[in-house]
């Protein structure tokens, strides 16, 4: 414990990197301990960089996700004001819709450190490992009908995407709906589910899940995704990281559905689904075609080879050059 | 409780009636002692006719709601394998929605014998007093589209329509989208709400409401609301009308969307709305039309005086003639 207190110590006073040999020295400990505890640190949270041959330096504290850190800085006006950060939960999707049955109100945000069982589109899981991701879901209650609801799964899309390019510089693209995609490899997927009557939405929980800093994905998933710090080579401060979706998100539903116009074109530009070659199911067969427009309602529109159009508004859509396909 | 025990022993004796009189001298008790005791079975369940000169009758044992009673004699394969019944609850669908959060299977049923916070659409309240309705929740796991649950709103009012008929001969009728109604006035309603993906049902929980055995409605609903027992003028034993609802409901979503054709005919038949001018709210402007038809996804298309048509997929609109319209 002291010995891990002690090399933070270290590094905090040292704006540049101090190696490996010298701690040990300092510290009278071996240079395998200061290794061992060199990484202990790291799975806490500290993030320390490592240069062969000039040793470590601290990048950033623990970037711990508290109501405190997320509340301190917050550009929104409406999202976030109720906050609940778990350590461990099964899912925060799971948990928004306990707690909007129980009467969670609009804006509410859900974030875990890790989630136990968290999902992805029909029904799919989707791996949360503890502190290397933002897992976090927002409970909307808003006013719109049901038929809107696609518009606001792609817009969810969009605000990431935005809040991603401002924070760490890379190119966040969209593949159709709304999966976050750098490089044709997955960085963000988003779950929104709705609880509705007929003609009344009565919440939308839009569950986000960004890898930010994970350094390596379980070998089946390597294929197809990524995260924010192998695509940009830099730790990312998830905190930040978050508070800026959520402002984003707040701003393109403030402007839906008054300059759906203008959203639809950006989302459009940084839509990777566009112009290639899709694949889709329809009425249990396989089709191919072009992916050729977005509708005002939110769907894919495919041509298909022999020049018949599709709008689909299922998201079961692979599409060539993507998640190696 | 041994008097009330001794009455029904009496009455059980006899087919025909038996006068006040007989029963006060072989009890030894006074004639409004046995007036009281009656009116107390009464409100326990028992159905006890009375005619004056003639007496008392025993109709029926208490119409009290067990899984054992539903379970008995029920038609039906899929829906009720789960049967949760409560004396009290706040609503039977926030109960199932609680429920399928926490995994109840398709099919599942929840009755109450009265809700506190019985609700109707878009957030109203439904009235359900203890023991004299049918206030219960179907959970439907289906693998339907969004797109088709108006549908099965409609279908739901349909099964409905088709129980009643055959269990009391009272003519039901459906106000758009699924108010059942017996000579202009409301004797169900239906609550459909599903918490869904974009492109995937989760479940839908389908409630009903049925005012069964209710002798008077409170002054502000009495214009709108009508019961079984008013419209038939008999008790109406709840056990089997249940029944007969969830053999027609599980009949109507089998023959979906095979049958959708000849199931959208009957619908028809049944519709008040059609052929009636209606009013409704169209970008926050009452409108008036005459209700045409209805679409093969489940609007009602209006023709307003103009000759303009609209596909109307909101539940807001009210037909002349009905509830007090």
């Amino acid at each position: 414990m002291n010995t891990k207190k002690e090399i933070i110590r270290i590094l905090e006073q040292n704006s540049e990197y101090v190696s490996g040999e010298k701690i040990s020295e300092f510290l009278h400990i071996t240079r395998t301990a200061v290794w061992k505890n060199i990484n202990a640190l790291r799975n806490s949270g500290y993030s320390i960089e490592s240069v062969t041959n000039r040793g470590y330096k601290l990048i950033a504290r623990p970037d711990k996700i508290t109501p405190e850190e997320i509340a301190l800085g917050l550009k929104t006006k409406l999202l976030a004001k109720r906050i609940d950060c778990y350590d461990r939960i099964d899912s925060t999707n799971e948990e928004a819709k306990r707690k909007a049955l129980a009467g969670a109100p609009d804006g509410s945000l859900f974030v875990a450190e890790e989630q136990t069982g968290g999902k992805g589109r029909l029904g799919r899981s989707w791996t949360s490992p503890a502190g290397q991701g933002l897992w976090f879901t927002v409970l909307l209650r808003s006013s719109l009908l049901p038929s809107q609801a696609a518009n606001i799964t792609l817009l969810a899309g969009l605000a990431v995407c935005r809040a991603i390019q401002r924070n760490t510089g890379c190119a966040a693209m969209i593949k159709w709906p709304n999966d976050i995609v750098i490089e044709s490899k997955k960085v963000c997927g988003i779950l929104t589910e709705m609880a509705a009557e007929m003609d009344r939405i009565e919440y939308m929980a839009v569950g986000i899940g960004v890898n930010v800093n994970n350094e390596n994905f379980p070998e089946e998933l390597s294929v197809k995704a990524t995260s924010l710090r192998l695509e940009s080579g830099s730790f990312i401060r998830r905190v930040p990281l978050l508070q800026e979706i959520l402002f984003e998100l707040e701003t393109v539903l403030k402007d839906f559905p008054l300059h759906t116009e203008s959203l639809l074109r950006e989302y459009k530009s940084r839509c990777v689904s566009l112009n290639r070659r899709v694949g889709f199911i329809r009425e249990n067969r396989k089709m191919v075609g072009v992916a050729e427009d977005i509708s005002p309602s939110g769907e894919l529109i495919v041509r298909c080879d022999d020049g018949t159009k599709f709008p689909i508004s299922s998201g079961e859509v692979t599409v060539q050059g993507i998640y190696g396909e």
